[in-house]
């Protein structure tokens, strides 16, 4: 089994479902390709069916996609445990992540990541200006509140335990750290940045982290 | 149990959950706002954790999110298959789902709907141009042509039987529609054409549109 990723140092979207295959003890091998050099395109070109990247090479099947991989995750490791087992804490943990799979346009544009912008390199940069991301970091800082709020009590992730929303919103994590976003000015009362700090923390991202600075 | 959705004539989003709660025929009710109104906005604004449509509220939950109302449904409504049965189909119809609700922005940017843009209207607008959207379409192409292909035997619809893919593509097809997009420029042997045009052949979309032009 094979992940096929972008730079550590920057492809949010490969972190996702590498973060989930690590909860699941999984036997894989990466491929980092540098998606912004002409030999990386042309891999991808030859490679990718959508031309982006995290690919899970498995079973002679190439599945696409960060929340695809996840979910191939789900099914095929249960004994992970990558979504809440309470009904309800899991119909919302699903919400979450797709929320974030398909949204915060403003955010991602504004705290973009790249060369110059990495999830895990000591640079800072100044946060982002304008009513459109200030709607979306509010909106995030409400809904970790609220998810922290009623379902943290097992642990410090989103619905206590590590689930999938966690490796969704990792990337969004260092996106605030690195572009200094202040969470209390959008109505964080601390919570919202705890669980940042957790994200941020956490040991299979710190090895991300570690291996992306080598 | 209740839908809450966005204007029939063109919420993209709300569609969706809409045609895969109609597949697992579920016992549900409607309700439409008018997301353009300042009274739609402010209702938005009350119910909506995202601020965003498609809503279902079930078992006193507001599940949110047209991916995660989607696999709600399939795991309430395992009769009605909504993912292939087939593993490797499984993999690739959920890759699918994803890649759409995740990107094409080139295409849904170019091929906006909205009060002057509808999915079922008689009026047609000029193609869009540019290579951003033209990549996007050749990629839709592509992807509708090899899963056809591969998996289309056993019926219309992307993997055959009808599942949550064609829910995500019936608002695409759609857009090709009213935008009147040339698939042969790109790539396109018939075999996508004719995947789309059993996307808006759909019974179920068919009520849709009739109940969206009322």
């Amino acid at each position: 089994m094979e992940l096929i990723i972008g730079p550590r140092l920057y492809s949010t979207w490969s972190l996702r479902p590498w973060l989930v295959l690590k909860r699941c003890k999984a036997d894989f091998t990466v491929r980092e390709i540098d998606i912004y050099s002409p030999a990386g395109q042309a891999e991808l070109e030859r490679i990718s069916p959508s031309r982006l990247v995290p690919l899970l090479n498995v079973d002679g099947e190439t599945v696409w996609d960060s929340m695809a991989i996840s979910v191939w995750c789900a099914e095929r490791y249960p004994e992970a445990k990558l979504w809440p087992s309470d009904a309800h804490a899991r119909w919302l943990a699903r919400s979450a992540a797709c929320e974030m799979h398909g949204g915060f346009m403003a955010l991602r544009t504004a705290c973009s990541m790249g060369p110059d912008h990495t999830m895990v390199g000591p640079d800072r940069s100044p946060p982002p200006k304008g009513e459109a991301v200030d709607r979306d970091i509010r909106r995030i800082v409400e809904l970790w509140k609220q998810m922290r709020g009623r379902f943290g009590a097992g642990g410090p992730y989103l619905f206590g335990e590590w689930s999938v929303p966690d490796a969704f919103f990792t990337p969004v994590a260092t996106r605030f750290r690195h572009f200094q976003v202040d969470l209390a000015a959008q109505g964080d009362d601390g919570t919202a940045a705890a669980y940042r700090d957790a994200l941020l923390a956490q040991p299979d991202f710190l090895e991300w982290s570690a291996e992306a600075l080598r």
